[in-house]
């Protein structure tokens, strides 16, 4: 879609969550809102004075149209540029009918607005230079986000930590880049301009954070989505009992929040604000020790992609059993990018046992990594020490740390590292300035894409047609 | 709940339909509302100046608990008694995030809100007199319309004309019982301050009007709940199909503000603003005259409470079967109060004999009130005459004509029209006049509590808690 066209037009949609609530907000925005909002507004049974109209007074009157009271509602006024999207807009207030949030809708729509395409109302926003594209995109991260973590990431980005380190990367980048060409200009003077060994410094320091973002995209994408967590162990070992009694304490612990992630296949647990999202290993089957150890196989294939592998050990099973499939279930993680927290089961049939074979566990093990706690999944017993060892096992992301949590952003830095690493073998090798110039240009383009710098309608469409309407 | 605590509190509560959406609105009021929420919120990292804090503005700022930034927002403060309320109020918009929602409400619990209770808001608001009790109640209704007509008597309601009328009335008839109870002091010297006729002519226009409005709840409760419409007839005579058709036109034509009435056992279909609710009639079965009108007797039973009954005919039984089937309905249908249409179906398969059948029909049944039209349910012909059929049907109310929507209203409408008739006859047979102004006193008492102008908290507390959270 082209800007401009885009721009000419006047939108409206119902801002707030679908259904029936005690008020709803419809937005507007567009050269046009105010009119075709005034034209329809009432004080008093008269026309609002719109000579008097003052912009983000929130005006309490009645929608009319065609002499037919719709609602009363409070309509509030945001002269361009100071409102959300930078245009003219209005918000109109209504009770939270469906039929009058609908009905409104249509008397907009017949007096010359048209509805908003989802994401719309923060594409104009972007398109006006209200923020740039990884602020726009962390506004649709705020709204989906579920748990205390994903919302810390989603406004950090918003507040444009993200995008001011992004700048700073750039300019630098441009600078050195501007340098080099105007050596080509001089080319027949074989002069240096852009002096090498800064430049290397630079890019090796620039490619050390465009990497470090990068990979803060593992911690970022499993707070957005969830930290993915693998149960395994034999059957009976009372993997479902735990997961249950997780669950259990889950409905407990955020009942306020919750009912937003049911309809996954995989079950996800908010504790103390981190979302967590278990994957289900089921199928493991205690015969033979063969097939056993191709069970477990078969499931570390599904599990690879867990960032914590919770162990069942069956306590009732004797000690050689559980230590078994405790080297079993070590063998096939990456304890250095996998946490790994073995737990003895059924713990209360053991008559005061417990610590001594978790004392025994730990000596055989013999890794400091490798957590073991005791558990009874089935009475709620060393829940606390789980959640806990949970918690403790996230590697922390400092408050303030920026984390890429967009794949999007991702793939751009990915890109960008590439490009970088082009220029720096380039330098090594002396390769011409053209040459180094180009790469570095394919650098910047990469880190631009991001806050939108760069960008084509196309990429916006992408973007933005996954926002909700009235967004 | 007394209610001189219930505003000592300051209430917080989500108004916005439930669930993620662009924006969310919390609303807060009561005493503490204006300093909590300032307390909260910062405009460019800096507390906001209470001091410039101009009522019905919307401010745009972040809030902050514990220096962690919750959200961007606009809060919009409301001072007493300019506010829905009456109380000192605001109104926080954030985004739609459940997360946000959920915590912002958290902090403001935490700073010395509560959670309102359902309809808390509205009752402050009729507490301090911003409007009366049926008011109070068309606002639940206008927040329940699923139809343009149900949207429209709540309106009414809402504007006030219903409480006026009984304004009207009531202080018509408190003035004649201030004169009767005059008389009473003077009882010794038997002088007679009310008219006697005047009262008579004032009692008989009084009633007039109190049953006139008792009556219409027929009609507003149809408007308000669906208008009941059975379909009857024998087995594959069509009705399910015809049920279908209406249903997918249905879809169709109202898809738009359709899908908040599917949990109901009865279909419901709005057609050009008109919420109809269709009755199962299903087990005639074809069998035998005497079993067949013993079916037809239990479907009477069922569809008693029917507005509109639809009988249907199968054209392809041949005539004097559809005209003994005509029969048998028409003897069941009580054609002062129910509107019949009898639908001749399957005319696809008659070859133009249609309205050969039709005509013929319409004569041997020989009444006008019934009305017959040619159906094909399963080929969509005809559907579009039994839409304007039912339409036609509707005993029209003028736009402006108050409409009884509420069995509260109902209720106490019947009780105030007996007291009335008990005056009446107390005036005939002259019976003292304590007993009458006793009477009057009963009458003025039910007229009263519809608009809450007596009332207990009882009352209060079982109208309100039907509203929902928020409002």
């Amino acid at each position: 879609m082209n800007t401009n066209i885009l721009n000419k037009d006047t939108i409206c949609a119902i801002a707030t969550p679908h259904g029936m609530g005690a008020i709803a907000v419809v937005r507007i925005s567009g050269p046009a809102a105010i009119p075709i909002v005034t034209q329809l507004f009432t004080q008093n049974s008269k026309p609002f004075d719109k000579e008097k109209m003052v912009s983000n007074k929130a005006y309490y009157g009645h929608i009319v149209d065609h002499d037919e009271l719709l609602d009363e509602v409070l309509v509030t006024f945001f002269k361009a540029p100071h409102s959300f999207t930078g245009e003219d807009s209005a918000e109109i207030s209504v009770h939270g009918s469906v039929y009058v949030q609908q009905k409104l809708l249509q008397i907009l729509i017949a007096h010359g607005c048209r509805m908003a395409e989802a994401g719309e109302f923060t594409r104009r926003a972007f398109v006006n230079r209200k923020f740039d594209l990884a602020q726009a995109e962390a506004i649709a991260d705020l709204i989906n986000s579920e748990s205390e973590a994903a919302h810390r990431v989603a406004i950090n980005q918003l507040k444009g930590g993200f995008s001011k380190e992004l700048q700073v990367m750039r300019s630098k980048l441009l600078e050195m880049t501007s340098l080099m060409e105007l050596e080509l200009d001089f080319s027949e003077e074989d002069v240096e301009f852009a002096d090498r060994s800064q430049l290397k410094a630079l890019l090796q320091e620039t490619l050390a954070h465009v990497d470090r973002l990068k990979d803060s995209f593992r911690l970022g994408n499993a707070i957005k989505n969830g930290i993915p967590v693998a149960i395994v162990g034999q059957t009976n070992t009372g993997k479902s009992t735990l997961l249950n009694a997780l669950l259990g304490e889950d409905r407990a612990i955020v009942s306020d929040i919750a009912g937003t992630t049911r309809d996954t296949i995989e079950e996800t647990l908010n504790i103390n604000g981190i979302l967590y999202r278990f994957i289900d290993t089921a199928g493991l089957r205690n015969t033979d020790e063969t097939i056993e150890k191709i069970g477990i196989e078969r499931s570390y294939k599904k599990i690879s992609e867990a960032n914590v592998v919770i162990g069942m050990l069956d306590a009732t099973t004797g000690y050689e059993s559980m230590l078994s499939s405790a080297q079993a279930i070590v063998a096939k993680v990456d304890l250095q990018h996998q946490q790994l927290i073995l737990c003895i089961n059924k713990v209360d049939t053991l008559d005061d046992q417990g610590e001594t074979l978790l004392g025994a566990l730990r000596l055989d093990l013999n890794n400091d990594d490798i957590i073991v706690i005791c558990l009874s999944a089935k009475h709620g017993f060393g829940l606390n020490d789980l959640y806990n060892t949970l918690k403790l096992s996230q590697p922390l992301a400092s408050p303030d740390a920026t984390l890429v949590t967009n794949a999007r952003h991702y793939e751009a830095l990915m890109h960008a590292s590439e490009s970088l690493k082009s220029v720096q073998r380039g330098l090594e090798i002396n390769i011409p300035t053209d040459l180094i110039s180009q790469d570095l240009r394919q650098a910047l383009y990469y880190l631009g894409s991001i806050t939108g710098e760069i960008t084509t309608d196309e990429i916006l469409g992408t973007i933005f047609s996954r926002f909700c309407i009235g967004k």
